[in-house]
């Protein structure tokens, strides 16, 4: 995992007019509650509080997340102050039930090391100057609240309002079993708003009531409400699920140049224009013009966008000439070398040759022999180009001597050169 | 308020053969969930913890709260141990958004006050040994919860299974909010049985689901489920409510002997067979005999068990002789007399005279001239036997100064003479 750090190159613009700043923080966004609070709240002046929840239990960031912090980016890069909440405490608390996937009790340290993890990742999009930056926890408000403390925050709201959720009210209809405590986190969610007196929130759209929530708490314990703004979900590279690392469909976000390249590369002609507009900063004039042009000079713009942005520095016209020529089924410059112990033929039946399963794991690119003949199967490992389709089939120890050894191909990207060791 | 102390002179009963013991605890019991539960723990021979949650916001006790307290004190005499669970803390939080008018928060001082009030009335009925007694306050074990803990404790149980609760359908169902912290209050009042290991609770039939929610958090605890077991609400003297201080239908706990057998002979007769089965032991075929004979001698014998059991050594005699003489317009002896300053008349402008309203509120049967005149308006006032029905009526000096003076009567049973003073 390579983490290249922003460069923050540009400046800090502060007192930009508000028709100007409304402009650039509406770009792409899906929910806007209300756009007269947030009028209302710029023409003050003064630096906005903007909250985003960071859940700790998931360490490892993609484009997805990038949508939402590019969006907090464009509120620094305004001058505001964004602040980012790590729920510690109730990552530690997790689903007590034990039910629910999504929310596994983590340890403190687990907690403290993917909160460490999640900042370090979002330094590739954030401005880190302390100024329109605030890091906290939700343990500091939360730790010290008694039984007593709980109950005054719950009686602010009816149950009524919270089982508006569409998840909830679905699984209270369709008797699907909604625990008790589950009813008491998007109340904890918002009173973290009005710990932090947060004036804009932001998140995904599933977000959306809950950071509704924090918004009518605000009100009801004499605080300005917050602006709540969503964003939409990512669609992943498959074209229709969200963008998530289960389902591999993601891009992540510390990826390579050439592999965010390459994966840029494959977005789904249809989500063009959504990638340009949630992950760029293109002019919609110019979005439109390459919608309109070749779909591969579009991706090849966006890719060279989005790593630039994540990447400055990187070599652009490298990624790009080295997707190129794997594209024709080349082989592209700088791939790693392995070298396999002369041994693993020395002591086997046939000293002369090796199996190509074995080769594959040797090679680092699958954990076992049964996995590599399953690649294999699936037609995902090329050789010298060409999809090689036999899982039992084997190597000869001429192939890995002579001069660049034997390239093995798994999936569009992942190249490795065999050789034989001593 | 007299409070004539309970002279316990029966002794406890120890290994009673269980089926005894499920005869005198079945009596009058409208749940018992299970008896099967009950009866295994009863033949174990251990005594019981028998749970009752006492509310300190209402000091006052009536006969309503004795026939459940009559039932803590079978148990207690078949050696079982009492838990009087004061919900101290629960108290003082009330209802924090202040929409219930039933939960009013209190300060801790006048929690202690009632609970020692509502204590003390319940030594009129329990024994105070100490192996039969424990009396314990919630705040010991709520006031160490932190936020996690509630959590933890809310994962226990569904918002579908809270929501069965009659009150809560009704309300969410019809659209009258239910605040969030509601739903919390049956939850903390069944982690009390899991604090108390409680063996058995006992509550009138509209606390049934909130102690089963007591019975399922035990299990889910890994503890023996406690039995619950409810009673009936005591219809009062309208024959229609449920006794209650602010329906004005009620016996009070403390009731001087003279004013309890009053009430009780004005019970109407279909609820005499009730009262009799929850506020005596009188045994069922007596009961049957009693209610086959006459009405008045059925009512008679109610409320000599029922005096009796309260004020151990009251005058069972003079208190129904007083009744007597009562309800045939005689005027009882020992009455207390009120001396009316002669100052009264001899400053007004007739000083032979003084208006009827105004010797109601000298002799303290009301608090005004205006709600004196509502009472004769009302025909709650009698003159010596007589209705008195003229609210601008005047009484001449010389009725003041007669031997025995002027008796007033207001309702069945409050009587004042009324003389001159200096």
């Amino acid at each position: 995992m390579t983490q290249t750090q922003n460069t923050q190159t540009t400046n800090i613009r502060r007192n930009v007019p508000v028709d100007e700043q409304l402009e650039i923080l509406r770009r792409g966004v899906v929910d806007l509650v209300s756009e007269d609070d947030l009028r209302r709240k710029l023409e003050r002046g003064a630096p906005l509080r903007v909250k985003l929840g960071a859940d700790p239990t998931r360490p490892d960031l993609h484009l997805g997340h990038a949508v939402i912090l590019r969006k907090m980016r464009q509120f620094q890069d305004l001058g505001h102050k964004v602040i980012m909440l790590i729920g510690d405490f109730t990552a530690m608390i997790g689903d007590p039930s034990g039910k629910s996937k999504t929310r596994p009790p983590l340890t403190l340290e687990q907690t403290r090391e993917n909160a460490k993890s999640y900042l370090e990742q979002c330094r590739l999009i954030l401005r880190q100057e302390p100024e329109v930056l605030e890091i906290r926890y939700n343990g500091e408000w939360l730790e010290p609240m008694g039984y007593a403390d709980v109950i005054r925050l719950a009686s602010r709201y009816t149950v009524a309002r919270i089982m508006e959720r569409d998840d909830f009210r679905k699984r209270f209809e369709g008797g699907v079993p909604i625990a008790m405590h589950e009813l008491l986190y998007p109340l904890t969610q918002g009173y973290d708003s009005v710990a932090l007196e947060a004036d804009v929130e932001l998140g995904g759209t599933d977000q959306l009531f809950n950071n509704l929530v924090g918004r009518a708490l605000q009100r009801d314990y004499g605080q300005e409400p917050q602006v709540v703004i969503t964003l939409p979900l990512l669609v992943g590279l498959d074209g229709t699920e969200k963008m998530s690392k289960s389902l591999d469909n993601y891009i992540g976000l510390t990826d390579e140049p050439h592999a965010m390249f390459a994966g840029l590369m494959k977005v789904p002609d249809p989500l063009l224009d959504n990638y340009f507009t949630l992950l760029t900063d293109l002019p919609r004039e110019r979005i439109e013009a390459l919608l309109a042009g070749h779909p591969v000079a579009a991706h090849r713009e966006l890719a060279r966008e989005v790593v630039a942005s994540l990447h400055p520095g990187a070599d652009l016209d490298a990624a790009q000439e080295r997707f190129r020529s794997v594209a024709r089924g080349g082989i592209p410059e700088n791939i790693p070398t392995v070298s396999v112990p002369a041994a693993e033929l020395d002591n086997s039946v046939d000293t002369q040759r090796i199996s190509m399963a074995k080769l594959v794991v040797l090679a680092g690119l699958e954990p076992s022999n049964g996995a590599a003949r399953k690649l294999i199967q699936n037609r995902g490992l090329r050789v010298g180009g060409e999809t090689y389709s036999d899982p039992q089939g084997s190597v000869p120890r001429s192939d890995l001597t002579r001069e660049g050894g034997v390239v093995l191909q798994k999936g569009k990207d992942k190249f490795v050169r065999v050789v034989l060791g001593d």
